[in-house]
């Protein structure tokens, strides 16, 4: 299956931003299909008792930074959501929502998602910018809000959730090729490696 | 200084073989001089109360896979130091006697030190080990031994490990470009371009 990547992201999840932008360059470059899966990467971190670095820490100030300097990289415009991290399960629920009816549907919100909260640093845990968005994109803003708090929604999440966690995921974004796992959105040197080899 | 680049690291540290190789071949390309700085990298992450992942936990085990196939991709030879990771004060001790004297020594027991460790999977807390090493570079293995143990070697050391600290580095490999500073040894990309812009 070297045709497909599964990427495993959190729309909360800056490096996902920047992941997001340059895997889409190497599915174009080799004709890949993309499989989109976001995931509850907070509830991923509960259970290893992980806290992500905050940007008071020294760790955190390096890595701030170098998302600024990643996304200058690769040429995309950058602005921190107010507040960051945000609470990202609503954007993800109504991802699953969409991709129950219809794929592209799906991909086109995850797409207005990550430009709406790192392209202009929209809060995007706003339940009145995320129907704004919805609309936007053509779709019925308030009937994806209601469903999104459907519980068959909310199990989707955890499900894929729970699937990323048993293929050994730990953080975002993750992409796997096939079997083979890539953390972050600085392996696709690595990733292209595996793809020109077959 | 765009021609020099600061290399911090710590013999212990994979990611610092695979970056100390990339480094020399970016090195050779762009004629920069290297700032080899080993430091106690341990020191550093006591101070901030952390603890790497180990190679039994989810996140280690997929560091030591991503570990060994960067390595592959570099066309490195790889094998994992036993133990590891290992106590590499002396060795980075013995790096800052030879480095009193002559850069290019210092230099040149990094290497041996480094393709020892990794090319070999040699114990290099060892001391048997260290004189073996400094004797095949042409060094008094038994007076570098002696001279590691000196109070002005390890406080040299530690000023080392203070000045890495008071300039923000949290791991190793880190590299500064002037004052701009890279973690991890997959930020080549990032340092090249910054190095083609000047």
């Amino acid at each position: 299956m070297s045709g497909t990547i599964d990427f495993y992201f959190d729309f909360s999840s800056s490096y996902s931003y920047i992941g997001q932008h340059r895997l889409r360059g190497l599915a174009e470059k080799y004709g890949l299909r993309i499989r989109w899966k976001p995931i509850a990467l907070g509830a991923i971190f509960k259970a290893m008792n992980h806290a992500p670095p905050t940007g008071d820490s020294v760790k955190g100030k390096y890595i701030w930074h170098d998302v600024e300097r990643s996304a200058e990289q690769c040429n995309l415009p950058y602005h921190w959501p107010d507040p960051f991290p945000f609470n990202s399960i609503t954007a993800a629920r109504i991802f699953w929502c969409l991709a129950d009816e219809d794929r592209q549907q799906a991909v086109d919100w995850a797409l207005a998602v990550f430009h709406a909260s790192y392209g202009e640093g929209r809060d995007c845990s706003n339940s009145d910018v995320l129907q704004g968005l919805a609309e936007k994109c053509g779709f019925d803003g308030q009937a994806l809000l209601a469903a999104s708090k459907e519980d068959a929604i909310k199990k989707k999440l955890q499900q894929v959730t729970a699937e990323a966690t048993e293929r050994g995921v730990f953080g975002a974004p993750t992409f796997f090729v096939g079997d083979e796992m890539y953390w972050g959105a600085d392996r696709f040197e690595q990733i292209e490696r595996s793809l020109s080899l077959g």
